[in-house]
């Protein structure tokens, strides 16, 4: 997207909250950014831009936060969207992925039959930290038949280096901040 | 909306899962129609459409499928997006509200400062069941000093008569269905 002189600077929307969830994480908030019309158009717009010529079938988020972003980027690149949910939420048939949290594991799942054989599929979330939730979702997408056509986050922690789990892919963030 | 002759019938992307989470229960899935680029725009376009002229400031939804509509419906309408999280989820001060669910309680929170005095809140879920979810959602909306302009759902499950707990305001559903 070409910068112009009436874009909003979208860090003033992001708030920094000391020792959260414990201490010293630096917790990024991003409701002041939700909260604000123009900074959540100019933030989706910005994904949208990024990924308008790759040919994007379906938009796969998951769930909470990663909801928030895939229906709107979906509207814009002509998409549709696969939610991505935690056990026990999708009625049909599921394919899962298990992943490593900072203690024990996790497990997503996604439908087995909700996307075409080589659709290309863009995997969005709110944030990029180790990438854990990422690469999961990517790994689902692929065992269902998908191909990945890229990732998108409003925020990158890049200090935590997650990019480098999914490095085969077109990884965009609209914000990056050098910490953890 | 005008129903025009290129018009989807929506009832074509829910599909219906007998005896699902449990017997006796006919779960309506919406993911057929989240996959779906048209039915998706056609669905959100149906909500905006009603509330277009009610000067909607901010659209609240609770997590986790609240989160797929809320953006995309608050980019129409030009506004924000307010999250209603689960306890220990948002970071700064919050409100919360209990409700009741089928067996036990819930609680719903959202920041106390995020909404400003008189501010104009839609509040959208993908399903009207009792109404216990969205009666909380507007409860803490009044709590942090908005006004509950409406609630919308893409399905109300007329039978369970949740209608009947939201009745002061105005409450819009895509698609309606007369069992539970």
């Amino acid at each position: 997207m070409a910068i112009s002189a009436t874009d909003l600077n979208l860090n003033d929307y992001i708030r920094s909250i000391p020792d959260y969830p414990k201490p010293g994480i630096l917790f990024r908030d991003i409701t002041p950014l939700l909260a604000s019309p123009a900074a959540l158009r100019q933030a989706i717009d910005t994904m949208a831009d990024h990924f308008a010529n790759r040919r994007i079938d379906l938009v796969a988020a998951a769930e909470a936060r990663g909801f928030i972003f895939a229906a709107p980027l979906a509207l814009k690149l002509g998409a549709g969207v696969i939610p991505i949910r935690k056990p026990g939420k999708l009625p049909c048939h599921t394919v899962s992925q298990c992943y490593s949290l900072e203690y024990g594991t996790d497990t997503l799942h996604v439908h087995r039959d909700d996307v075409p054989q080589g659709s290309r599929v863009l995997v969005v979330d709110d944030l990029l930290a180790t990438g854990g939730t990422v690469e999961a979702c990517c790994k689902l997408v692929e065992k269902v038949g998908g191909t990945v056509a890229g990732c998108a986050f409003l925020i990158e922690l890049a200090g935590l280096n997650g990019r480098a789990r999914i490095g085969q892919y077109d990884v965009f963030s609209v914000l990056s901040y050098e910490g953890a």
